[in-house]
């Protein structure tokens, strides 16, 4: 079975030198690790039970999918956050040799991409999955208040053109879910938006175009036994080197897939690592402001953007690698312009040992400046794999959550914001917001520059 | 005429708080601005004679333009880095309400990706822009060899499928151009990659995809003037705040475009920004490992998956929100589903006026945070503004190289990982480097988890 490989040698000093971790250092981390790990194994996560848990409603999916799939063009999700990104990455990371139902993700309210889509798709031959747990999300709830419209308008029946993923029993979209009978899928109570890919969420887009959803759960489920090891647990391992990267000035976690099938996978962990570790409080009411910025770089694309940066600029990094076994294919360089010798290297060669020759460059370049970096290699992309890999991030973010002490499945910091939203758009209730709002220090013109 | 708007007052301590700056703090940084304004405005720099300094090509790069437009379905540029990311904004962020030949832009040597393109377009109908000012480049080299050798086994000529955009003079690419007769425009000497977009590395790809050069540069040329000025120089404080920021900490830059269109243009900064800044030496040869990393968010996309770490994590960014005053199109929200009372509020408004509370509430909730925020504001999205937004970036890019005293227009850093990558694939020359590579510590079992 397709597997995947952790190799954390580069993260060693004895690898890179003085901002690597020592052996020691790793040692004396060791209570931390084992509390984590009690902590993890321990506590009830919605997540952990998705890979083994829904075996009541896989037929469902699969077989909504396929009719999904057979009787539309279109395939709309209406979602954002971590109703989008999980979708998104899943459906980039295997589209490679898939044909049939278009499929997109329509995770802004921008009103220029949005008439783009009107005018792309014709409704009539389209399904929308609308997906918010709470059934407040302004964005999602806009969408979908447009789609019904102009569903209407043409004399389309809701329940023929939207499919709802929300909660089971609260909020406002189970409410018209069940007031427009329409077809819904449930988001398990303790599966919160980031945790929520290998639940119906994604489990559905994923089915309609066309992936192997068993074989997603097959990955997660072999990834969740091996980063619920006490010994040799690659998911720890990856929290803890981040953790303690923190304590000496590294704020910075670099997601460098070396495969554009995997691009979107750095987005998708860009928010879980954000999300769940961005904290101004731990669990103890400290105030701690504590977390790592996710940044992604696709490799080779952004050696030529970033690793100036990497290797010369300030240790603040942690870079990981995530390196594909076997491409789904590769095609040949062949010996063109035999009149430039410079060039002839090339030929003979393929695409994918160049893309692999320049990642193991890049990882020796970092070695040689002395930044930590870690290589993940896939053994290919498949469903099983992409399971394993979302699974194994969601581990690792549970268990760096525990070893800061922090609640890595709640989001506080993004109340204000939302609060904000409904005051400017004139939601009643929030007329107190609102005079907040406007009561603020008048800004300055002179620090306006035109 | 439309112009560009920068508000700085949220960056400031007097808004934000203990994070902010104080007016004595930038005071007290008068000299180095000065400093920094008689460098930039002293020395030659190449990017800033591209707005008015190239009347005598523009109209050959005009036509070139159109006819390939008329006379391809395809243009597909083949580059890398600062050959792509340039084209790959402007083309994106310009793209609303435009059709005609498709444009794709090839920055990868990934073999599924090459392998779907190959399988998409009919490169009979499709005109390749390879772009690499060396000619040295391998990616793209690589492609080039592809492209010419499935060109010549369809019998058809490289003259009629392939322009370049090189050296004037030295490299393999020039060479190839003159032995093949190839359409060439030359990139010219003193302008690097990343501030190449206004050049014909840029340029062309506009052209073709039917957008107004002169437009874009006449909006660099207004900017150039803008942040010229010794004082009210928004390009200027942009970078000081940026570099005092450095020195307390704020080691990551945010850019958020609050639009769609504008999403690559944080792309093309991180670039910009990232090879610029990030230098392990300074000017007089002192170590300084210098350097800020960027970012790039997605308005309002990214508010569900940043903005919790944003509000409450450490206190080291600076975030930079990019606003369009005015959209090409809005669309309605319409008052569906009369019966949930709780989205109401939404009905009757549109999705552009959603945007701006969101960008709005947003800027609000990282005041309240106490996080330092400036936004940039365009009247619209438009040739004359993307050249204005492009030319300011590249001008505080090289204020702020100035006020750390390093050089923001060279790269040795990629050096290390360019070798590697000829001595993994058996380039003549470089044996002496395989032989170092092949000497290294080896990887410990121990490091390897499956």
């Amino acid at each position: 079975m397709a597997k995947l490989t952790f190799d954390f040698n580069n993260a060693t000093a004895g690898m890179v030198g003085d901002h690597g971790f020592t052996e020691e250092e790793i040692a004396k981390a060791n209570d931390m690790l084992a509390g984590a790990h009690r902590a993890v194994n321990g506590r009830q996560m919605g997540f952990r039970l998705l890979p083994n848990g829904q075996e009541d409603i896989l037929q469902d999916i699969i077989d909504t999918g396929a009719s999904i799939r057979s009787a539309y063009d279109n395939f709309v999700v209406l979602g954002i956050g971590g109703s989008a990104l999980g979708p998104i990455s899943v459906g980039h990371a295997l589209s490679y040799g898939r044909h049939g139902i278009n499929f997109f993700v329509e995770d802004n309210v921008d009103p220029e991409r949005l008439t783009r889509l009107f005018d792309t798709i014709d409704i009539g031959r389209t399904m929308f999955n609308v997906i918010t747990k709470s059934g407040k999300t302004s964005e999602t709830m806009a969408q979908l208040m447009c789609v019904a419209d102009r569903l209407q308008k043409k004399g389309l029946a809701l329940r023929e053109h939207i499919v709802a993923t929300t909660d089971e029993k609260n909020g406002n979209l189970i409410r018209i879910a069940k007031e427009e009978h329409l077809k819904t899928f449930v988001i398990p109570a303790g599966v919160g938006g980031r945790f929520s890919e290998l639940c119906p969420v994604g489990l559905l887009p994923a089915a309609v175009c066309g992936l192997d959803i068993r074989a997603m759960l097959a990955g997660a489920a072999y990834m969740d036994a091996v980063c619920g090891r006490e010994e040799n647990n690659p998911a720890a391992l990856y929290a803890l080197l981040h953790v303690l990267g923190i304590s000496k000035g590294i704020n910075i976690s670099v997601m460098m897939p070396y495969a554009d099938s995997l691009k979107y996978m750095a987005d998708w962990y860009a928010q879980l690592w954000a999300e769940s570790l961005g904290k101004r409080f731990d669990r103890d009411g400290r105030e701690v402001n504590t977390g790592q910025t996710p940044v992604g770089a696709l490799g080779v694309t952004d050696q030529h953007s970033q690793i100036q940066l990497y290797t010369e600029g300030p240790y603040d990094k942690i870079i990981t690698f995530l390196k594909v076994g076997s491409f789904r294919c590769d095609l040949d360089i062949p010996a063109a312009f035999p009149y430039v010798e410079d060039i002839a290297y090339l030929g003979g060669k393929t695409f994918g040992a160049l893309l692999e020759a320049e990642r193991s460059a890049t990882e020796y370049a970092l070695l040689r400046a002395g930044r930590p970096n870690i290589t993940i290699t896939m053994d290919d992309v498949s469903e099983y794999t992409v399971g394993a890999l979302l699974h194994f991030f969601e581990m690792a973010t549970a268990y760096a959550g525990e070893m800061l002490g922090i609640d890595a499945f709640d989001q506080p910091g993004v109340e204000e914001g939302k609060l904000a939203t409904f005051a400017l758009m004139g939601k009643s209730g929030f007329e107190e917001k609102k005079a907040e709002m406007d009561a603020q220090t008048p800004k300055k013109s002179e620090w306006i520059i035109e």
